[in-house]
């Protein structure tokens, strides 16, 4: 690093900050604006404090994917030139539910579900960001407290017409699809999130675009600086087509098993590599160019590409040896022909199953019984790990691969 | 009165009920609905209890003129049958003010000046309302206490594409003209005020039907039982057309002196005279019937139907006695034909202005010079009243007769 530490932050040249905005808006959708970030860079330079960098996290969904990652790995970014993240967690709807009973999706939350669901966020997000330099916060802390009053002088900051605007309120508007009074009011409560904890930078993804350019409005409104807005590009999930997330399963969990986030990359499909390479490793990009470049010309072999790819997101949340481990696994498995390379593809759903059943639905068992008489005869793996009990729930994900002895396997792909 | 006197409310029979529902809905635009409000009678009647019967006020205007004492007088009614009127000041929204900072019609009030403007409802209200069986109240009392939460559930109850039906909402949203998130909170806030009141029965003008029925369906969704919504036709002021308002000054308020009530009466249109017979006095229907058939076929001068209703006017909020003052002046100076009948008319707006300023725009005097001089000599009225300095400002009235002398005369028309 260039400069020298004063009180936390580093202290830089111009020239110095430049080349900050330029690695922090690296691989980013949009940064709004790299002449306002270099200001707040500079401003908190002069002042010696520290920028307060902010991504909200939705309490009822605590399992991190390399989705979340990409743009969790983003404030790391910020931290490491000393800066300071708050993760803050929107317990305050949590804590609401969907009011209008419509959402099967927005239960109600209680505290102790919230509590059990922050510590589970801190479990996963210190693999990736310093804790010393990271502020938890739940925003119920300030949305709890206002009245009516400063509901309305919020409310009034902002347009019905303009609120339409966004997308997803202008597509159910135009279907004639209800939308609840109180909705309008959930951007508004993310954006005081931001006037509250007084936010220099937000980071999030492309999907979040709307709700941060109104805070900045709101922020200009109140005479506040408006928040320099960051987005990061969704990532696709193992599909290769839709929006990495939970309900659909196609994504691989930061906390996931060595093996399992290993295996998972590997099916990913090949078009995929470089977009990957790019959002969730550390590769330079001019390595990963060189890798695209060698793809195209057919001088390296996708399935190279991708195992280091692997390689390189197993080490990132699990380190070299695990890296390794998995790798050697994969290719004793693979090298060894065990697994082959054409294996039958089964469609299914997201949703868990009894391992029997499972079998059945494969077609690698022809009825129920003999699926538990090969279970209990140990002759079944999944994902290469040995099933013990025929009835055990399995959850079947995109790319799992089921197999009973050496000869009958199949694949799984999750049907959208 | 039929029926028997049961902790405060008329125990009646089943037919008396039907008579007190067609009594009730006589001269009101819309009684949702007949069926409702007689089982609400009747429950209250089971019950030994009065009904809840609640009025809405803006807590900016306190003056109350006849268009007011339309739905006013329907709360009397029911107070004659026993039932208990809740006049709501909405002081909530009035201390909030506009914080859009868009309308200069919605200043921000203080404790004090909400306080005044309750006491002069106070003296008006009265003079039509039985206090015995009036509750003032206001509406900040539940509604400041209301936090975010409470905000968001109350909201959850209607939907945006809903609020855009109201004819204002749908209008200024047709017409590109901004509408404020906060304005969607005022409709639920004032439904609030019934569920906070356990309200049975709301009464006001027919531009209210939207929010009374979105309360309805409120009330139904919490759980409880639907208010009955009765709307009392809106008054058209002393031009004929527009809405009787303060702000337009084609209004008689009912705090006004008796002279001046009674010759703003006889400024109204021949047009009117059924209309007002039947909205602002106690005339029976069958004799307004009469004198208007009258009228039509010529048995009947209009001058004279005026003049009734001028006297009618006179005696509900001053009394017989002031209505044959008032009327005796009228007569007076017209039979002497002091004012003549066909005197030049002068277009005003309605803000105030210097009297001399007024004599030189109506072309009475040929300077302000001129007008002030024949001020101080004394030769100047305004509305029969001599005036004392050229400088006092006078607020132009529809109707309103300024007079130099005894030749020169003219009648201001209001500008719409």
């Amino acid at each position: 690093m260039h400069g020298i530490y004063v009180k936390g932050v580093l202290s830089v040249t111009g020239s110095e900050r430049a080349r900050q905005v330029e690695l922090l808006s690296r691989g980013a959708a949009e940064l709004i604006s790299p002449a306002e970030l270099e200001a707040k860079l500079s401003a908190a330079d002069r002042e010696g404090r520290p920028l307060r960098v902010k991504l909200g996290a939705d309490p009822t969904a605590p399992d991190i994917h390399l989705g979340h990652a990409v743009v969790i790995r983003k404030l790391r970014q910020f931290q490491d030139l000393g800066h300071e993240v708050y993760f803050v967690i929107g317990d305050f709807t949590g804590r609401i539910g969907d009011p209008s009973g419509r959402s099967a999706t927005r239960p109600q939350l209680d505290q102790a579900a919230i509590a059990a669901n922050a510590r589970t966020y801190e479990q996963q997000i210190y693999k990736m960001l310093d804790p010393d330099r990271t502020k938890l916060v739940f925003n119920s802390q300030w949305l709890a407290g206002l009245d009516f009053a400063g509901v309305i002088r919020l409310a009034a900051k902002w347009t019905v017409a303009r609120m339409l605007e966004r997308d997803d309120f202008a597509r159910r508007f135009r279907e004639q699809q209800p939308i609840g009074v109180h909705e309008f009011l959930y951007p508004l409560a993310q954006a005081y999130d931001s006037v509250a904890l007084r936010i220099d930078v937000e980071v999030g993804g492309t999907d979040q675009t709307y709700n941060f350019i109104l805070t900045r409005e709101l922020q200009r409104d109140m005479g506040l600086s408006p928040q320099v807005v960051l987005t990061m590009p969704l990532l696709e999930g193992l599909d290769g087509t839709e929006k990495m997330s939970k309900s659909l399963g196609n994504y691989i969990g930061i906390a996931e098993a060595p093996e399992q986030m290993y295996g998972k990359t590997m099916s990913l499909p090949d078009a995929l590599l470089e977009r990957y390479l790019t959002l969730t490793t550390e590769v330079p990009q001019g390595e990963v160019a060189s890798w695209a470049e060698g793809m195209r010309t057919g001088r390296l072999n996708p399935r190279d590409v991708k195992m280091r790819l692997a390689r390189e997101i197993v080490t990132l949340y699990h380190g070299a040896g695990a890296a390794s481990a998995a790798e050697a696994g994969f290719v004793r498995v693979f090298s060894e022909r065990l697994q082959p390379e054409d294996m039958a593809e089964v469609i299914l759903g997201p949703g868990p199953l009894p391992l029997a059943k499972l079998l059945v639905m494969t077609g690698l068992a022809a009825s129920a019984s003999e699926a538990r008489r090969m279970v209990s005869q140990g002759g079944v793996k999944v994902d290469g790990v040995r099933a013990a009990a025929p009835m055990e729930a399995v959850t079947p994900t995109h790319g799992m691969v089921i197999q009973i002895g050496r000869r009958k396997w199949a694949r799984v792909r999750l049907e959208r």
